[in-house]
């Protein structure tokens, strides 16, 4: 047989052939109408994907640079941040937050388990002083949502602290009500749910954080700036060089999304995810996480399989690239993609190949058992 | 008639065909093999292109990333700095100095005038604990070089200084020498000789930067931090999501360099120069600079000429799009570019349009005088 390269990570995700083909068909100065209507376009485009009002900045670079953004424009050496770490990209935010000086309280969480609010609240409670509180609510590490918007509302209450949330694989895949949930600071980056290329980090910036980060002068940071873009992108223009094929790629992905409407696309992700656990349990597999994410399904290799071996039978026999656990959790846990650009037949060809791949690496099972559970919850989700 | 819509600017240029195909053919995950393949074709190419034998760092940011990541790593809070400060971009170190809390003294120079070497040496001997001088190569605002190499050699001198090197629109114009003329930190953008999108920026690090980056722990970053990336791009992978479309780009771009040769790029954009300032002397118009960078020929326009009405008959009657001057130059200079992926045919188009336009401004000259004079530099320097 002859197997097709198939992109099916959490990150980047499958590209959709009109972002892919925008890159190479934008061929403009950025300093010219013809940018200034494109940006506009994303601008706006992104206000909705993230559901607000309030301006949504575009960087050119990875998502990490907008978790810099967030770390470098709301802390001064010496302030005290809570950051809750349950995986790789909590442990990013602790990193970040001590590599700018911060005072972080670390909450610690279980790999594959959500923080719980009751903790935060504790936290909150016993360092009056926090001004900003880092969480993901999509750990995509583990699979796992924390309890973002329940945080936010304990956040909400207090003058002098800032919401900042992590939404790099929540957006898209989860409900995210950026404006009504009172989410201050909230990253997204251009290879996940909008299924375009790496390149592009994208944050929200409420009115709450604009007026505490502009008021404080200590910060060192010059490309993140938050005020400079705030004031450039006003304008629909950049501060400094923006990727330019990037925007007209971000251009197509969001209007892929609003012509079928952000809800459809986070019912999307919620169904293949519903579907992909199904399909784990009839394999008789575990989750790893016990409050599952829908941008992707974090699975335990049973007994002593190393979960390498089954990501590699994939990519050999049908060119399939799935994710491997990351640092700690790598060899013990693959991982199922949902957010973005994938569909039922994506997700019924990676489960049958799944089958295939875990019989020969000893997995005992009744053939079919995944693909047919996948199938069952998808009609009954279909209702 | 029917124009053509060119770019025709110093920064983005004109894209490379294949550089902008190739974003659009890239579709792969980056920790695979595949991405190692193509990012290892790239480390090594922008070693051939900076001439080092160092490493050559890729960044997902524009090039002003690159510029803060010299100094977010070289210096911390309270070092003392010489900024190099001849246009806009000399101004850019300036300011990126003092936000990350930098003690800067500034050499500010003329608009149009290269910064003195004997004024750099003399402020190295009174500041003898300065940590680093930072300097365009080219400043492409003012269309200057200043003496960067004379300045290294005072710097290569002094253990504890770094000699910091803007050469975003001077690499591919100029003939530099990374390693032989002891650069220790080198910045590069994409979109600039490379002729590919913007949204990459490339650093070359010194065994000397190296070594005092690593020794100091004060410093604020973590996005552009040198030390995580030398070590995850020596294992040809980036710290972050690489721009993965773009790193496919700047593959296709090293290809069409290395193809024809470095130097001959470099020669090439001189020629250009050559034949450009020929003509805007048959046309009785002045240089902006007195040092003259072969990147870019910025032009006065004369008495009380605005700029930007050359700027806007070039876009109307001829689709082309050339750059203004910036901030205080706005208005008064126009610039034609060199760098990157322009030709003859381009140049001597561009000049035959602009002879229209300046007529049609009001300027007095023998209809033809700048292509005539243009093209006898091209068959003289032909030999």
């Amino acid at each position: 047989m002859l197997p097709k390269n198939r992109v099916l990570t959490p990150g980047p995700t499958a590209l959709l052939p009109e972002a892919q083909i925008a890159q190479a068909e934008a061929s403009m100065h950025h300093r010219t109408d013809a940018f200034v209507e494109l940006f506009r376009v994303v601008r706006t485009g992104l206000q909705q994907l993230f559901k607000t009002e309030r301006p949504v900045l575009t960087y050119a670079s990875s998502g990490s640079g907008a978790l810099e953004a967030c770390v470098a424009n709301a802390i001064e050496e010496g302030d005290k941040v809570i950051c809750v770490n349950g995986g790789k990209f909590g442990e990013r935010w602790t990193k970040m937050n001590r590599a700018f000086g911060a005072n972080v309280v670390e909450l610690e969480v279980e790999h594959g388990r959500a923080v719980k609010v009751e903790d935060v609240q504790k936290a909150l409670e016993e360092n009056a002083d926090c001004r900003a509180v880092f969480v993901q609510g999509s750990e995509s590490s583990t699979g796992t949502v924390h309890p973002a918007r329940e945080i936010a509302d304990l956040v909400a209450k207090r003058d002098n602290t800032l919401m900042c949330v992590d939404a790099i694989t929540w957006i898209g895949a989860h409900e995210v009500q950026t404006d009504a949930w009172n989410l201050d600071l909230v990253v997204c980056g251009s290879q996940k749910a909008m299924a375009m290329p790496p390149g592009l980090a994208f944050l929200s910036v409420s009115a709450k954080a604009e007026k505490m980060i502009t008021e404080r002068k200590g910060n060192r940071r010059f490309y993140f700036d938050i005020a400079r873009e705030l004031k450039s992108q006003a304008k629909d223009q950049t501060a400094f060089t923006p990727a330019i094929s990037l925007v007209a790629s971000a251009a197509a992905s969001l209007k892929w999304i609003l012509d079928a409407g952000v809800d459809t696309l986070v019912r999307n992700a919620g169904d293949l995810s519903a579907m992909s656990q199904a399909a784990v349990g009839a394999l008789g597999l575990e989750l790893l996480s016990d409050a599952p994410s829908d941008s992707v399904t974090a699975v335990r290799t049973p007994g002593d399989m190393d979960s390498g071996a089954v990501i590699k039978g994939l990519k050999k026999e049908f060119g399939a690239i799935i994710a491997n656990g990351q640092d700690a959790l790598k060899g013990k846990i693959f991982r199922l993609a949902h957010l973005g650009n994938y569909d039922y037949i994506d997700t019924m060809g990676l489960i049958a190949a799944l089958e295939v791949v875990l019989a020969e690496a000893g997995l005992k099972f009744d053939s079919g058992a995944g693909l047919k559970a996948a199938q069952a919850e998808y009609l009954k989700r279909k209702g």
